[in-house]
C-alpha cells in the first residue's frame, strides 16, 4: 500500500424520515490512518448489509445505540491486515468485525475473528456469520422446532430467514417460507429445500398462506411484522413459539398504524394458546457461538445448508443497495465488494 | 348420611352475555348416587370459585372445552368420603379434585389428591391449592425473579397474585402490588409484605404505578390486562419476562377493545427490549407439583406466606359470589362452605 492512498467511508449525513435516501450518506475521503502500538491497519474487502442499519441510522430508543450524524456507518466487514502491532494479528491473516462502512479502519484486536480461506471469505458475513449465528441461537433457544412440527418464516430468501428454514429442516420440521415473487419462492424451495413457499405479493396471500400449513403453525420465526403477522395469528397453534428478530416492514415507516389485530386479542391468544413470544438479538446467546461455528461449518460443507449472495461492487454503492434492501430488492445475503482479496479497489 | 338425603348441585342454564347473571344458573336437587364398583361417593365441603370458571361459561375457543347447557359447573372443591369401593380411599378421608358445583359426586379416584388435616382443609383450594401452584410455577418458570429485580402483579390480595408478590419477595424482589381500594391495598403492604401497592381506582394510576416502580418492572404477572397493561407497558425493562396467567379484564367483555398499543408497537418493544411474553396455565407445569407442595407447605408452616379467604355460605350463594368475583368485590381467595366438616349441610 503506497502511503499516497486514499480512504473512503460513507458517513451518516441525516436521519432518514421515512425510507432513507442516498442524501442521508455521504461518501467521504481520508488519510489511511497508522497504527499505534497495539494497533492494527485493516484494509476492508467485504462489507455486509443487512437490515438492523436502518435502526441505526434512527435516533428511536433501540438496543443499541444510534450512529451519529457525521459518524462512520456501522457494519460488519471482512478485511485483511495491512499492518499489525498487536500480537496474534499479522498481515495477510483475515478477520471479520464490525469495523464500518470504510475502506481502512484501526483495530486493537477487541471483537475481531480470524477466519480462514477454506470456505468463501464473505461466508462470515452471512451464513457463518451474524446473520448465521443469529438463524441458528433463536431457532435452538426459543424456536425450538420439533420433528413434525411447522415453522414459517419470511424474508425465506434472505440470510437469515434461509438459514432458518434450513436448519427447521434439518431438524425433522416442515418449512414453509414466505418471500416477494415467484423468483424468490422458486429459490427457497428447489434450491434451499424447504417444503412451501408463499408470495406475499399476492392478493389471496393470506388463504395461500393457510393451506400451506395445514398443520397450522407451531413456530413462527418474526422478522417482518406487518400484514405478515397478521396472516399468521389465525394460524398459530398451541404452545406456538415467536423468537421476535427483526420487523422489517416497519423499519422506514414514518407513523406505525395499529394493525387489524389488537393487543387484547393477541393477549387472550397468548393465554388461551399458551404462546411464546420472545425478542432476541445474536449477542444475547453469545455463548452458543463455538457450538454454532461447529455445527454450521459442517452443515454447509456437507451441502445441507445452502445460501445465495447478492453481490454490489463497490462502497459507494452501499447506500444505494441498503435502501433497496429495506425494500425486498435483494436476492439472498447483501455484500459490498470493497476491494479485491489483493487489496486492489 | 340418610338415603332420603337430598343432593343439591348448580347447572350452567344459559351462556351469559357480559356479566354473569343468577338466571345464568340453575340450582337442581338429586338422589345422591349410589358408588357402584371401583366408585366412591364424595360429600362436598368447600368449593373453590376462581376466575377461570367465566371462561367455562363461554364457548368461544380456548384450552378448555366449556360447560354444556345444564351440565353441573365445573369447579375444585374438598371433599369427605362418605362411602369407597376404591382402594387406598376410605370413608371419613379428605379429598381434593374438580368434582364441581354439588354437594355429592361419584368418583373413580383419578384427579383425587387426598389431604391431611394439619393445615387449614380450605387451603387445598388456596396457597396449597391450584391457585398457589399457579404462582409458583408460573413464577419460577417464565417470572424469574431475581434479587434487585421489581415485579408487579395486580388482584395482588387475590389467591394468586398474592402467592405471586410474597414468592418474589422469598427470592428477593421488590414486589408492587395493585388492587382495588385502599383496605386492599393496606392489607397487600401491611399483611403479606409488598414494598408498594397502588390502587387501580384511582385516576392517576399509571403516574402512581411509575412513582411505586422506579427501577422499571422486571417481571409483569399477567392477570388482567386492559389498561393495567397499558400502564405498565411503558415501564417494563429490557429482558423483561411476563407470564401471561389470566386477562380478567376481558372475561365479561362482550367486545374487547382494540386498546390503546397496537400490535406493532408492543412487537417493537418485544424485540428492541427483548421482553418475553409467555401464556401458561397450571397444568403445563404438573412435574413440579411435588416440589411446589414440598415449598409452598413449609413457607406457609413459617409464616413466609400468608393468606386471606372470603367465605361464602351456602353452595346456592356460589354464583352471585362468582358474579362478585369478577367485579373484583371479593377480598381474598374465594371459598363456599358446602357442607360443615362433619357432612352436615
Amino acid at each position: 500500500m503506497a502511503m499516497t492512498e486514499t480512504a473512503r467511508r460513507i458517513v451518516l449525513a441525516a436521519r432518514p424520515v421515512g425510507e432513507p435516501r442516498e442524501s442521508d450518506f455521504r461518501l467521504e475521503t481520508f488519510a489511511p490512518p497508522q497504527p499505534g502500538p497495539g494497533q492494527m491497519l485493516l484494509r476492508t474487502l467485504w462489507l455486509s448489509l443487512d437490515p438492523y442499519m436502518r435502526g441505526r441510522m434512527s435516533d428511536a430508543p433501540s438496543y443499541a445505540a444510534p450512529v451519529e450524524i457525521g459518524q462512520v456507518m456501522e457494519g460488519g466487514a471482512v478485511s485483511v491486515i495491512v499492518a499489525s502491532n498487536v500480537a496474534g494479528f499479522a498481515p495477510g491473516d483475515l478477520v471479520v468485525g464490525r469495523t464500518g462502512w470504510q475502506t481502512h479502519a484501526l483495530s486493537n484486536g477487541k471483537g475481531l475473528r480470524k477466519i480462514g480461506r477454506d470456505a468463501p471469505i464473505t461466508t462470515a458475513l452471512g451464513v457463518l456469520g451474524m446473520p448465521g449465528m443469529t438463524a441458528y441461537t433463536g431457532l435452538l433457544e426459543i424456536g425450538r422446532p420439533q420433528a413434525g412440527e411447522t415453522l414459517v418464516v419470511a424474508a425465506a430468501s434472505g440470510a437469515v430467514g434461509s438459514v432458518v428454514g434450513q436448519i427447521a429442516k434439518i431438524k425433522g420440521a416442515r418449512a414453509v417460507g414466505i418471500a416477494g415473487g415467484p423468483e424468490k419462492c422458486r429459490f427457497v424451495t428447489e434450491e434451499l429445500g424447504f417444503d412451501a413457499c408463499v408470495d406475499h405479493r399476492t392478493p389471496d396471500f393470506a388463504e395461500r398462506l393457510r393451506a400451506a400449513c395445514p398443520k397450522g403453525i407451531d413456530v413462527y420465526w418474526e422478522n417482518v411484522g406487518g400484514e405478515v403477522f397478521e396472516a399468521v395469528f389465525p394460524l398459530l397453534n398451541f404452545f406456538a413459539r415467536i423468537p421476535v428478530c427483526g420487523l422489517i416492514s416497519q423499519y422506514n415507516a414514518t407513523e406505525i398504524p395499529m394493525g387489524r389485530i389488537g393487543v387484547p386479542q393477541l393477549m387472550r391468544a397468548v393465554l388461551t394458546k399458551r404462546l411464546t413470544i420472545r425478542g432476541f438479538i445474536v449477542s444475547d446467546f453469545a455463548a452458543r457461538e463455538a457450538e454454532f461455528h461447529r455445527d454450521m461449518t459442517a452443515w454447509v460443507r456437507d451441502g445441507r445448508i445452502k445460501y445465495r449472495e447478492h453481490v454490489v461492487e463497490g462502497l459507494e454503492n452501499a447506500p444505494r443497495a441498503l435502501i433497496g434492501l429495506l425494500r425486498g430488492e435483494n436476492f439472498g445475503k447483501v455484500v459490498v465488494r470493497v476491494a479485491d482479496a489483493d487489496g486492489a479497489a
